[in-house]
């Protein structure tokens, strides 16, 4: 970059210290701004705009699968949140409590949500009568609340953004199908979406969700080899049923307890796109989910015919992508460091000397190579340089986790191996409680989950060395 | 209409009782449900469709008038509400408060947002520094919460859906353009997209919103001749700048405050489309907000080719409009009930003995009148009707608040009218607050608003008959 181009303040360099990187990448992108609320983030307009992009590509996707959308209340009854035994233990540490409104206080105490299973389980279990009123495919769009100690933008925060889908249906075979269904569509839509390659799996009745009788996983990893769990999908059995005692008769006229399951996937996603893809010049969008896709800067716009010519990039562009021309009276190199700071997909340049010549410069965010192009082929070199790069930034993900996964065979390998560099650590596992508790211990890491294709690498676990047949990835999770 | 015609449950009829018939329509419609969360309703899938169909429309106009979309958090620090006096005032009876997180008290308990204008002003005083980082036009779609004593599905919830706009600007002239604006978005909106007409014009200062200098209002009437608010725009000044210390650099270099104003819109607009259009077949939704806007019912549909013609039907509109064919095993005459209940605009009836004939039979929702149409004039059928249904509406509505609104002279004969029958009604006011209190006292009645086409009767006021020169519209109010 020619001297005095970068004119936006300068962040930590990625490779010198990440979380600082991150920190620096967020506020300086303008995702999100802190407030005098502790725990919790304001999402500036670029911030919201992500989640926005990431809201209408998955809502419509839910849609198209037979899902619909509602709005169940924000508070919890602390009597319907002790309802089912695993579910309150698992979340009662950490929810926010209301005991008052105005200046009385309540009769009862109502938690916010943390996640709202126990409400659908309480409207299922009325509205639910009949086969004919199954499956219910339900899904909302909401904030939830989460009394964490220490927290970090989009990653970890007191309240945050999500979505959870809750559905009920009559038969085990078809709780399953719909598990797994949920599961591949987040899956999906993380790789081909977010340009973020992702593992599916199961995790281990330890890292499960409070309540359910299993949970499937997508887990990806970050630039610095940590972990970061994308989106997960319940399979509760007929264990709400039971507590809730949702029933419905069936054709046969017997009476039966429906199968259930539920999925969300938060804001963090935005978080894991900032550390799957972002480099020391800020963010890197994957072109699908860029509120801006191309920037078109004139170079000398105040020369005849430069901001007309850019004026008409613009409209032709316009048709296909989503667009910004700055006209504004920054300087070039300014523009140029502020929209790579944004994580722009592709810069289109324009000066005097190009339209003399029927060219512009086009530069792609993720290798920042200046390319010239001709203007009547523009459309279609814009949109290679934008299908190049969620390839590429797919593949350097990828290839990033086969550089940092490896295979260990005892828990002071393991922990060895991610004290040298973070990563995935693939190893054999007996299904011990005990033994992933000693892994927590000794190597501070946690797993993250055994992938549906089980390739084993041996046949006995590698903490207390009896037979094994699990083969589970481990690692440091954000 | 024939019998049998009729399988869904009967609703009590709207002129018996009002307030049960509207009870009656948003459960039986499966717009809401109750749960065990005192004051507050779920939204179930088609009273959220509608919901989303307001939000979408809404939103494109809000930022085709460059507005941009964020999200602050939902606490706010008991310490900051308190920050603007006349605000802290009109909310704190009404908030919920946050007293612990997990077994933890908090050191400061936190309200949850009734309205999050504290929140914005405390990110305005960092985030504005400069005239060139303004004007600020901010909105969020979000839930909020105020503890009412008595509530009803949609009119007053405990909580809430809605959104939020705040914006800063350099000069009071902008701010006052801003507030202007935004008042008549949401009367366009209203008008054009609800078919609900409204008076537009200002609240008086009794009315106003806490910590408003100025607030503009939309009102409607409802079929009863009561009064609904349908939106506000609040014009701040820059009392809240001072109090929250918002300033920024003018050209000049000198520190100036700036000038903020607040508006927002929530989902009572839907118990407003419902008491606005709907009769004793339940629900009638004007055509651009229904998310059904045509259902199709076969007759005889085991007969040779009628399946086949419906589905060739449902094909050719789905093009152009929102369609539902029903071919489910219910009769006709169920299906005749059900989507009047959910107010579909237009049904299509298609049996063996119109495709004789090369025609189907168009029923407009309104008037419920059988007209037979040529099938090859079928998508131009259906474009007039939708049309005619939704000027149809606004007339009618119209019409009723023509017929409801009365002049009035003195406070006695105020009361007199509005108990014979509710209504909006006219008078001349001073301007002075006590007379204002004695209508509230005297007449159970409100100053809906001063509209801005202000057409006086009369010179003296009419409580206190001293010179005046306000016309207010009175009513009774939702």
């Amino acid at each position: 970059m020619a001297k005095g181009d970068k004119n936006v303040e300068a962040i930590t360099a990625r490779d010198v210290d990440f979380a600082q990187w991150y920190t620096d990448v967020v506020k300086k992108a303008g995702l999100v701004e802190y407030s005098s609320v502790k725990g919790c983030v304001i999402l500036l307009p670029f911030g919201y705009a992500l989640w926005e992009q990431i809201k209408d590509e998955l809502d419509a996707r839910f849609k198209a699968t037979g899902h619909e959308n509602v709005y169940f209340p924000m508070f919890i009854p602390e009597s319907l949140l002790q309802r089912e035994k695993d579910h309150i233990e698992g979340f009662a540490p950490e929810v926010a409590w209301v005991t008052h409104g105005g200046d009385e206080e309540l009769e009862e105490r109502l938690c916010i949500r943390p996640t709202s299973e126990v409400l659908f389980c309480e409207y299922f279990a009325n509205a639910i009568q009949s086969h004919r009123d199954l499956p219910k495919k339900y899904n909302q769009w909401c904030s939830v609340v989460r009394w964490e100690k220490s927290t970090r933008p989009f990653l970890r925060t007191r309240e945050f953004l999500w979505q959870e889908g809750h559905t009920a249906h009559a038969t085990q075979d078809e709780a399953d199908a719909q598990t797994l269904m949920m599961l591949h569509l987040y899956a999906d839509f993380a790789e081909d979406y977010l340009a973020v390659p992702v593992l599916r799996g199961r995790k281990t009745d330890k890292e499960k969700f409070a309540g359910a009788k299993e949970t499937l996983t997508i887990e990806s990893m970050m630039h610095d080899g940590k972990a970061l769990q994308m989106g997960t999908s319940h399979n509760f059995g007929d264990g709400f049923a039971k507590a809730f005692d949702i029933t419905y008769t069936d054709k046969d006229n017997k009476l039966q307890h429906v199968w259930q399951t539920s999925w969300g996937l938060t804001a963090r996603l935005i978080g894991g796109i900032i550390m799957a893809h972002g480099d020391d010049n800020g963010l890197v969008l994957p072109p699908k989910i860029a509120p801006i896709q191309v920037a078109i800067i004139p170079i000398a716009s105040h020369k005849e015919g430069v901001k007309e010519k850019a004026y008409e990039i613009e409209n032709l562009l316009s048709k296909n992508f989503r667009v910004k021309l700055d006209v504004s009276d920054r300087t070039p190199g300014w523009k140029f460091a502020e929209y790579e700071m944004k994580g722009v997909p592709v810069r289109i340049e324009i000066g005097p000397k190009d339209i003399e010549q029927g060219q512009a410069v086009l530069v792609r965010r993720d290798n920042r190579e200046k390319v010239t192009i001709r203007l009547e082929n523009i459309e279609q070199a814009v949109h290679n340089a934008l299908q190049e790069l969620h390839i590429s930034l797919f593949e350097t993900a990828r290839q990033n986790r086969r550089n940092r996964t490896k295979e260990v065979f005892r828990v002071d390998e393991l922990r060895e191996t991610l004290d040298e560099s973070a990563g995935f650590a693939k190893a054999m596992w007996c299904g011990d409680r005990a033994c992933e508790d000693r892994v927590k211990e000794e190597a501070t890491a946690t797993s993250r989950l055994m992938p549906f294709k089980q390739m084993p690498i041996g046949d006995t676990c590698f903490v207390c060395g009896k037979p094994a047949d699990k083969l589970v990835v481990w690692g440091r999770a954000y």
